[in-house]
């Protein structure tokens, strides 16, 4: 697997992460801990609100298509963590059974003015679904390492 | 219990949740599922990052303390879900054992032009730690109704 650090990302650059499937289970198992909304917990009361029947947490969905990221190898060499995400959008209910990937654009790199060993990277996530919708978008600031 | 619709907010209203610490298996539990970073599941290997110890992920702060927030009560009643967020920026590490509570200050209200039953309550939320310092912080959109 590639190891990528800040000087490797270009603007432009795209990224395609592989796909998994989110169950009913996990959705009100996460729900259950941290967003007991009806529409998130209860398959019952989920039918009788405006989506129809249970949905994700947008929480879990977040983290769930991160866990994609992870995983494709892009961010495991240089990741420092991220100082904050910006328009975060969530576009389409994430109902049990969706099977979802991630497209990642850069937008941005940069070095840091006072650390030069490392620095931000700017991308555009865009989750989809296994019908091509997008479900989820927000541009993510990572603090990556540079190549040592 | 007050139940508050899409009518009672107005901008400036405040909101202070009550707390809860976080413990180091939740936050492994949970970056093993979702953000396996070394510095979110491992305390050995976290020591030698610019963390100096295990943090949480920044996706299980973000819904740990929407979980304060539901468990408050002010969303119950008339939350319909959230299109989005802006501006979500992590601003100082969680460490097992930190104790959590969260500030709401509303922003803005507008009710649906083509649904008048629910509108958008904007909101500023800031995490705070048992140390006083802000710990994360973002703007809501939450989509909501209106007082039948």
């Amino acid at each position: 697997m590639t190891d990528y650090y800040l000087d490797d990302f270009k603007p432009g650059d795209t990224f395609t992460t592989g796909s998994a499937s989110i169950s009913e289970r996990e959705i009100v198992d996460f729900a259950l801990a941290y967003d007991p909304q009806p529409f998130h917990t209860d398959p019952a009361a989920a039918k009788a609100t405006i989506y129809g029947g249970l949905i994700a947490s947008g929480f879990q969905t977040i983290a769930f298509g991160f866990r994609l990221i992870w995983d494709s190898g892009v961010l495991r060499a240089a990741s420092m963590g991220s100082p904050g995400f910006d328009e975060l959008r969530w576009l389409k209910p994430v109902r049990p059974g969706d099977t979802l990937h991630v497209e990642m654009e850069v937008k941005e790199v940069r070095v840091s003015q006072s650390k030069p060993d490392r620095g931000i990277m700017r991308a555009f996530y865009r989750y989809v679904n296994q019908s091509g919708e997008d479900v989820l978008s927000y541009t993510a600031m990572h603090l990556l390492r540079r190549r040592p």
